[in-house]
């Protein structure tokens, strides 16, 4: 397996992959086939295939896949088999939602810190949470070894919250804030804009 | 132009583009060249070019683009010249949070109603809307000739929703449930789940 090998848009597949499997597992299912796993993600059986043989033979011909132990590879690969802390800077609605997301857990995250630069926000509670002033986040992520974290700070305010992530060690950064970020290329971005989600459906309605 | 000769990759990334033209011209910005554009979202000058290019000849070789008519040409091609109206199923706080997000507005999107099934939220007042019974969902969304829809209910309530918006007549669902949909191949199905996201970027790390 080497990780520089794999196109990014087979390891972007991989996820979907990992949440199918945990659901069919919750169902109480123990095996299934790329057939059977191709119908729940909507991706084809033969391109399941060559996705999962990218990193080995996880599979049997005849008798399918073991869930478990897929799970156990995926999380392998995709470096879930641990729990990574998370920063959530903003805390505005969203940034509340994602405080109290219950879907983090059984993946492989957990949010850790909270900030804001509203004095209104700072020091009060949110759910577990104190809301920290995001004036000592570098010192704060950075002394907490934190490696990933979520902007959801407004669209004017992102590229500076993301220098101060970059500066405090931040490798992977999902940003809610409807603008790109320029960031060094040892630092990843993955965007989550609903706007731009919705617009590139009404491309085809 | 013909939208299904587009691969979908290019659809995907004219709303980078749009977005990016779009801060450019509320800063003041004419022009713009695809090399400046390609800085701003972190793809090639060439690329740019080429995606553009597949819907007609909008800029001038040495002069560049005029930001405001390539803004025009992208939303008349995302069709986002005009307002869509967009349900939000489930009132949770990720369901506040988009019936309150300020950033659609001038992107081409108004969240006109939200429902629930939970008899302590139905007729709440959140923001400027009641929350509705989605029991009358697929009444109230198809007279309202509503076509996008936005999915913000737990993983196990996901599926039934969505036939439900299928039955109404909703073509695009934005789905925020972590789990994969079934619908029928004239619906567009978009995914925005967090963990997904995160984990497409551990696997780097």
């Amino acid at each position: 397996m080497n990780a520089d090998k794999v196109p990014d848009i087979i390891v972007g597949r991989l996820p979907i992959y990992l949440r199918a499997l945990q659901g069919m597992a919750e169902k109480g299912m123990r095996t299934t086939s790329s057939q059977e796993l191709g119908e729940h993600v909507g991706i084809s059986a033969a391109q399941i295939r060559k996705d999962i043989s990218q990193f080995g033979e996880f599979g049997k011909q005849g008798t399918g896949y073991s869930i478990p132990y897929l799970i156990d590879k995926l999380r392998e690969i995709l470096k879930v088999n641990r729990m990574w802390d998370v920063a959530v800077i903003g805390a505005g609605e969203l940034g509340h939602a994602l405080s109290h997301y219950q879907g983090f857990t059984d993946r492989g995250f957990r949010v850790a810190m909270l900030f804001d630069n509203d004095p209104s926000k700072i020091g009060k509670k949110v759910g577990e949470f104190i809301v920290e002033d995001s004036a000592n986040m570098v010192e704060r992520i950075c002394s907490a070894k934190i490696k990933i974290a979520m902007l959801t700070v407004p669209a004017v305010a992102a590229q500076a919250a993301a220098d101060k992530l970059v500066q405090a060690g931040v490798r992977a950064i999902l940003n809610y804030a409807p603008v790109s970020l320029n960031v060094p290329g040892n630092v990843h971005v993955q965007y989550i804009d609903p706007a731009t989600h919705l617009q590139r459906m009404t491309y085809y309605l």
